[in-house]
């Protein structure tokens, strides 16, 4: 069975329960002590050494970062093979989300991460890096159900969760309506499992 | 034929145009003005909206992202399926170096453009983070010729020339004798093409 070293708050750690729970995958939850930084401890190192959260074992695959997880699962329990499928063009255009949920949008995983465990960031520059990021996101959403394909990949799920938890770092969604839209589609997703900051569905005609 | 977006300096575009070599793929380049902030223009951010290069067009297929064009390219045209292979684990364990690639290696980046190109990040900042980032690379390197399953893939493309070049942001290589040696190893590659800054073959028995 797959060994998920984890901690409840965390969107990264998130990202990757969401797409098992999708795929009826299940998982043994390792709890990390994320605000004792355990993920810090000489014997978490040796796990990963970039002491960061999630690490997956899968029997004698063992890797680091929500994106790299996401591709082997979806590569290894997809059945569908519709979350990252094979043709050159589709992996390609579902990558440029990969990077980005790992990239831009860690500045809106980072404003959170100050307002609900007082990291010492800077929170103004943090917010600001955010609403450039998701008035990229609205604007590529204006015309789109899910990020690429017309269907959810894993770039919808990398994107998601630092995205819908926005207001935990003090960022308003209203604006960004076809955000909005998306969280609802995502939230329908069969076999989806809710986050303490994720809006309600419909939260976009309120 | 392919359509890079490109800026002769750029590490990222020298991913690009490096595994293209590789693979004995031509491309039409069309050079970016980075200087001149062409790359921030309204013209090019129809291209892309992040407003970074390198840019890749292929027929129908538009990408932003080294790392999403190297993955594109390895899947449309490596006929030995050998660069970033089909194999669950395989794609998992390369995709950690191309997020490793694309987020703290950036920091290695950024030192350069500072020194090359003289951009207002802060130095010593960078140059901290790149150091951490080179350590765990290096310590990683201690019982491997590539970075993973024995051979270059595109996780080595991805990371290499931020931390050939590291040089040139002013970060000294010598204590990394693994990553030096693992440097040659990639100039050896066939169709290796190389770039300013990037260490001669035998610098680590200097």
């Amino acid at each position: 069975m797959i060994r998920l070293y984890d901690f409840e708050l965390s969107g990264s750690c998130y990202k990757v329960r969401l797409l098992l729970n999708i795929l009826k995958v299940s998982c043994e939850r390792i709890p990390v002590d994320f605000v004792g930084k355990e993920h810090k401890s000489e014997r978490f190192l040796k796990l990963n050494p970039l002491g960061e959260i999630p690490v997956m074992e899968d029997g004698e695959v063992r890797l680091r970062d929500a994106q790299s997880i996401l591709v082997y699962i979806a590569r290894q329990y997809d059945r569908s093979s519709t979350w990252f499928p094979d043709a050159p063009d589709s992996m390609g255009r579902i990558m440029q989300w990969l990077s980005f949920g790992g990239n831009e949008l860690m500045a809106a995983a980072g404003a959170r991460l100050i307002r609900i465990l007082d990291y010492p960031h800077d929170l103004p520059v943090l917010q600001a890096r955010a609403i450039e990021s998701f008035r990229i996101l609205d604007e590529h959403l204006s015309d789109r159900e899910f990020l690429e394909l017309g269907h959810p990949t894993i770039g919808d799920i990398a994107c998601f969760p630092y995205v819908a938890m926005a207001g935990e770092g003090g960022i308003d969604l209203k604006p960004y309506a076809n955000i909005l839209r998306w969280i609802d589609r995502i939230r329908q997703i069969p076999g989806f499992i809710p986050m303490p900051g994720i809006p309600a569905i419909g939260a976009v005609a309120a």
